[in-house]
């Protein structure tokens, strides 16, 4: 089969679109046939951390498509079942942590850029019928983090306001979808006039300029929640934004990760300050439960062939995305 | 009567012990003739902020007595009630922060610094049977901090690890005896080791010296929670100690309120970090119930005369004291 394996090289000169050997499934698996595939900034990561000298791996994390083959033991899954695909592997009940030996599919695991892909049987998990291939293949691992972020830690409730700075990557697209859904207020800000924009038609009750005085364009309304993965460029802004007792949540750093932070303003602000990755498997049933009743679809901002993978990650990299970007795989006729 | 009332200067040196004009009680006030008071960081930090042109004050939050007189309006509290003070005033409910408006005794209101004074008849609170009124004088500020900190935000749970940077503090020794009487293990840091070994007497597991290597001390062994007051000396190596999920709580930089953080490592870590500082009535209410239940003795380092306010207050500033400091003021018999 076909795939975007990455050896030999550290960093995305050492992806190459390639035939590699099918697998599987062993007893417990299912292979599944991907009809598409999402990108995730974790892919460059991924691209960092596997180094030349380990055995060349598949990357990607999300995918949806239609299973092919099960394993002995498999019960609840059968060929042709349409899944998406949840990468997370060994974290079941919702927690303050994953358990030790947790995983992302795509490292250590052989991931989904590939025309196939084998997983445990519990993580593939039927397809929302309301979302075309295209949204169900680039939905899992920003979908989890932005319902574990907003939920489990930020315990976001109606009519909250809520702040996300830097709208625009595939996670900040799924808070402001989870957030609205639940009636909050969603502001957000962005350096792009056009991203604001867009933000406002889903919903956005309103977008500032990341680069000019948040308070003041804010007219000093104070926040319930903000939502933080920008990192030490927005991070101080964000915390003055918050109300006093009010709760910021971390999950990316992507414009730098060290911050200076004030204690004394902290306490007396009486701040919640959460840390959070991904999510577990109950949180990931929880969320698709949440998107079949609030009819979520995915903003998908552009659909690649595998071949074309550096044109993808290119835009990936330059945060030129609004929404998520993905891969065609096969089509369902193949 | 007498008082230690700020006025003229800034800071301890506008502290003097005088006649003062005796208040009150007002409708829905209750006037209490202090047996014993208590003193804490906060007259300190009361002593910077009231300006001399300010009027006079009587500084002080923590107090106990006996009520002799009740305001128009007054059911519950009747002339002659033993009773502590809660300082805190416009705060009822436990909730995320203070409303707007919430005052702590002793700035802007007349503190318990002086022979009488005169508090809303809810702040008047039926003194524990088991306490002696030194014990009783000294309680309130200190252990409601505590209380809030290690449950209402720490949220802290049968047999987990706590540590508590700094022992030797009142609000941490009260930090101490609750862990241990929901039966956590309590782990401790101090330059002193005369500090470590009373810290040991009443039950930290172990007491580490806050001058070297803190995971080699205590053996990589991983907190569930840190109550941290210490500040900027002291905030990065909790945090290192902290559990993959772990949860630290602030109410103190005694140490330096400006530290660096690590958000990468925060959100990987999925930590939770939660400021404090005192607490509502219905925690105080609950507070009370509390050491009531196990029997808990507040730790009273040395009483003080009122007149001998300079030498109580060097023993704070100095940080020499294990547990608190306190006032007598009337005897029972005057």
């Amino acid at each position: 089969m076909k795939a975007l394996v990455h050896k030999n090289q550290k960093g995305l000169s050492g992806l190459v679109y390639t035939e590699f050997e099918e697998k599987g499934p062993k007893p417990g698996e299912v292979r599944i046939k991907l009809i598409t595939a999402g990108l995730n900034h974790r892919d460059l990561f991924v691209m960092e951390r596997h180094q030349p000298s380990d055995p060349p791996l598949i990357i990607g994390s999300d995918g949806a498509g239609i299973v092919e083959a099960v394993g002995e033991g498999v019960n609840n899954v059968i060929v042709g079942n349409e899944v998406i695909i949840n990468p997370g592997i060994g974290w079941k009940e919702k927690s303050d942590a994953p358990p030790e030996g947790f995983e992302i599919l795509g490292l250590p695991f052989h991931g989904t850029f590939a025309e196939k892909v084998t997983v445990p049987a519990e993580n593939a998990v039927p397809k929302p019928a309301h979302l075309t291939w295209e949204e169900a293949g680039v939905l899992s691992l920003a979908a989890l983090t932005a319902f574990r972020a907003l939920f489990t830690r930020g315990r976001l409730k109606e009519h909250q306001r809520v702040l996300i700075p830097g709208i625009g990557s595939g996670v900040a697209t799924f808070l402001l979808q989870f957030a609205k859904a639940v009636n909050a207020e969603v502001y957000v800000t962005s350096r792009s006039e056009e991203k604001g924009q867009r933000a406002r038609k889903l919903g956005a009750v309103q977008a500032i300029n990341s680069n000019e005085d948040w308070n003041r364009q804010l007219d000093n309304q104070k926040m319930d929640l903000v939502i933080e993965s920008v990192g030490a460029a927005t991070f101080n802004k964000s915390l003055n934004q918050l109300r006093t007792g009010g709760t910021i949540v971390t999950f990316g750093a992507s414009a730098g990760d060290q911050i200076q932070l004030d204690l004394r303003k902290f306490f007396y602000g009486q701040y919640s300050f959460f840390g959070t990755t991904m999510g577990s498997s109950e949180e990931f049933t929880e969320m698709i439960q949440f998107i079949n009743k609030h009819k979520i679809r995915p903003i998908v901002d552009k659909m690649f062939d595998l071949n074309q993978f550096e044109h993808a990650f290119e835009r990936l990299n330059k945060a030129e995305q609004f929404g998520k970007i993905g891969f065609r795989i096969n089509s369902l006729s193949d």
